[in-house]
C-alpha cells in the first residue's frame, strides 16, 4: 500500500502523530480523577477460589503496600513490570519487552464496564434486593438498533429493572463485556447474517449456521465472568435478567446463587429474532421457565419494528459514571501501580485483615 | 493471582478452553457468507495519493489474482503472510513470526463499521444526493444514553437523516469508528468525567481537565479516515452530519468536497451536554454556521432528559447489515487471502484497467 505515490503522504501523517504524540509531555496534574466511590475490599478477595482473572488488589497495591514497596525497595520500575506482564501472558506479547518505545500497552481482548444503578455500597448488601443483566456486547443491535436479534431489547430491559430496582431502595447493576458476536467478532455475525437471509431463516439451521462459518456456535467462555461479581462483593442475586443458561451455570458455579431468573417480555422480541430466541430455547441455551413445552421451530415472521426497546432510555440521566474495570484498564492501570507478582510471594504474612486494615486507611 | 488455591480452578479453566477450541474442528462450509454487494473497484483505489492505511483489494486478491498466483507459483502461504503482517505493521508483533501457535491476529486497534441506508450502488454514484456521519465510538452515550455528551443524539440524528436521504432516492451512510473516548480510552474518559463533576464544570477549563489526565485534549487522528470513503467510492458529500472541523479537513483535505454542514439541531442536545459542546465551540474546534459569535461560557445548567434522541430508532428495521470493514478484520482476513506485497510489485504491469476486469469477473 505504501508505493512511492503515497509515501509523502504517509510520511507527513506520520509527522502530524508525532506532532501529537509530543504534546502528550503537557504538565498532567491528574486531578480530582480519583473513583467516585470505594469498592471493597471484600472477603471475597482474599479467597483463592474465587477471582481467577483479575487481580482484585491491583489498583490499591502502590497504597496498601505502601510501606512495603518504600522499606524493603520493592522494584516497581517499568523494566520489572514490563517483564512481569510479559510473563503472565504466557510470551503472547514479546513487545512489551522489545519494543520499550512503545508506552502503552492494550491487549486485544475485550474489558467490561460496570453500570451501577442506585448507591454502590448497596451491590454488596445483602440485605437489599439486586437486579443484574450480564450483557455481551452486540454494536449492530446495541447501538444500530438492528432487529435481527434481541440484544438491544434485553440490555434495555436490563437497564429498566435495574433502575426499577434501585428506585425501590435496592441495587441494579448491568456489566456490559465486549464479547462482540458471541466473542466471534462482528465480521463473523455479519457473514453469518449474510448465510442465514440468503436461505430460509429458520430455527432449526440457526446454530448450524454459525457453524458453518465459525465453526463452532460460541466463543464466550463465561466460566470467568463471575469474577467481577465477586470483585464487587456480591453475594446473591435477586433477579437475574438473563435466560442464559451458560450465564446463569457459571455464576451459580461459584456460589452466587440466583433467587430469580426473569425473560425479556414476549412484547419486546423485535419479530426478525425469534429465529434466534427460538432456536436457543429449543437448544437448551435459553432456558424458560413459563412455556411448558419446546417452542415450535418457526419460519421467519414478516418484519415488525419494535417500539417498547426505547423505553428505558427515558432513564438515561440517572445514570452516572461510576466505575470502570476491564482487562484493558487493569492491565494499562497496573503499568503504574501494580506491585509485581514476587512482592506478593516475598511477603506471604500479610493475610486478608491486614489488607482490609491497609485498604481502610487508603 | 493464581496462588495455589485457585490453580486447580484455572487449569479446569483451561481445559474447558481447550474443549471449547477443539470444537473448531467442526466441519466449516462457509454456506452462502459472501457479501451482500460487491463494492468497487474504484479509480481511487488505483490512486497513489489517496489510500493509505488499507489495502483496497486484500479482499478481491485469490480472486482476481488468482490466475497469477495459479500460474506464477506465488508464495501465498501462511509464514509468508506471516513475516508481511510483521513487517507491515513495524514490527510490533512479533508474536506473529514466534507464535505459530496462535491462529488469529486481532490487532489492539479499533476497526469500523459502515452502514449503508439505501442501495450501496448509489454511494459512488455522483449524480445522486449523499449525506453521511462520521462517528467515533461512545459506549457511555451510545449505549447506555449517558446525556453527558452529545455523541448519541448526533449519531441518532446521523442514522435518521441517512435514512430520509435514503427516502428520497439518494444514499446515507454512517460508518462508526472504534475511537472510544476521542481514541484516550473509556478509562480515560471517565476519569476525566469524575474531575469534571467534582469541580465547576465549566466550558472554558473543558479542554483543560482532559489535558490534565491525558495529556492532550483529543488522541484521534483524522488524516486517515477518509481512506473508507475513496474505498467506498465517495466522490462528494452533500451532507456532512457533523461540525468536527478535524472531521471535515481530514476530508476536504482529501480531495472529497463537502456541499453542507449539517450540525445537531439545539433541541436534540442534552442540557448536561452543553459543557462539551460551548467549550468544542469556542475553541473552534466545532464550526457553527449559524451562530455569529462565540458562545458565552455557561455554567452546568440543572440535568433535563433528552427525548428527542430516541426517534431514529423507528428506522431500525431498515437498517441492514451490509459491510464491514476495518483494520481488524481486513487483517483478519487476509490470513487466508492476501496475497504478499512482493506480488504486486512483481507484476507491476497489472494496471487499473486490467483489474478493473478481473474484478468484473468474480
Amino acid at each position: 500500500m505504501a508505493d512511492e505515490g503515497s509515501r509523502d503522504e504517509v510520511l507527513n501523517t506520520l509527522r502530524q502523530v508525532a506532532e501529537t504524540q509530543s504534546r502528550l509531555v503537557a504538565a498532567v496534574e491528574a486531578l480530582n480523577e480519583q473513583p467516585s466511590t470505594s469498592i471493597g475490599p471484600f472477603p471475597q478477595w482474599g479467597d483463592p477460589k474465587k477471582i481467577v482473572a483479575m487481580d482484585p488488589y491491583g489498583h490499591l497495591a502502590p497504597w496498601i503496600f505502601k510501606d512495603v514497596i518504600d522499606n524493603d525497595g520493592v522494584d516497581i520500575h517499568e523494566g520489572t513490570l514490563r517483564r512481569s506482564l510479559f510473563e503472565h501472558t504466557g510470551g503472547s506479547y514479546p513487545e512489551l519487552i522489545t519494543r520499550g518505545d512503545i508506552k502503552l500497552f492494550l491487549p486485544p481482548i475485550g474489558g467490561l464496564t460496570v453500570y451501577c444503578f442506585g448507591d454502590p455500597a448497596k451491590m454488596s448488601d445483602e440485605s437489599v434486593r439486586l437486579s443484574l443483566r450480564i450483557h455481551d456486547e452486540c454494536n449492530g443491535s446495541d447501538v444500530f438498533g438492528s432487529d435481527i436479534c434481541t440484544c438491544r431489547p434485553y440490555l434495555i430491559f436490563g437497564i429498566e429493572e435495574a433502575v426499577k430496582e434501585a428506585q425501590n431502595g435496592g441495587s441494579g447493576v448491568v456489566i456490559y463485556f465486549r464479547k462482540e458476536g458471541r466473542a466471534l467478532g462482528e465480521v463473523t455475525k455479519y457473514l453469518v447474517y449474510n448465510a442465514r437471509k440468503r436461505g430460509a431463516d429458520r430455527a432449526s439451521d440457526y446454530f448450524k449456521r454459525t457453524e458453518n462459518i465459525a465453526g463452532v456456535k460460541d466463543m464466550r467462555f463465561q466460566a470467568l465472568m463471575p469474577d467481577i461479581l465477586h470483585w464487587l462483593g456480591i453475594k446473591k442475586i435477586d433477579r437475574m435478567l438473563s435466560m442464559s443458561n451458560m450465564k446463569h451455570d457459571a455464576i451459580v458455579g461459584q456460589g452466587i446463587p440466583i433467587h430469580e431468573r426473569v425473560e425479556l417480555p414476549d412484547e419486546l422480541i423485535p419479530a426478525d429474532s425469534r429465529v434466534e430466541i427460538d432456536a436457543k430455547i429449543t437448544a437448551g441455551y435459553f432456558t424458560v421457565v413459563w412455556r411448558e413445552r419446546p417452542l415450535p421451530l418457526r419460519p421467519v415472521p414478516p418484519k415488525v419494528k419494535c417500539h417498547k426497546m426505547l423505553s428505558a432510555y427515558k432513564y438515561s440521566a440517572l445514570i452516572r459514571p461510576f466505575h470502570f474495570i476491564g482487562l484493558t484498564v487493569i492491565i494499562a492501570y497496573f503499568k503504574f501501580t501494580k506491585a509485581p507478582p514476587a512482592t506478593k510471594q516475598r511477603h506471604g504474612a500479610i493475610d486478608h485483615a491486614s489488607i482490609q486494615q491497609r485498604c481502610s486507611s487508603v
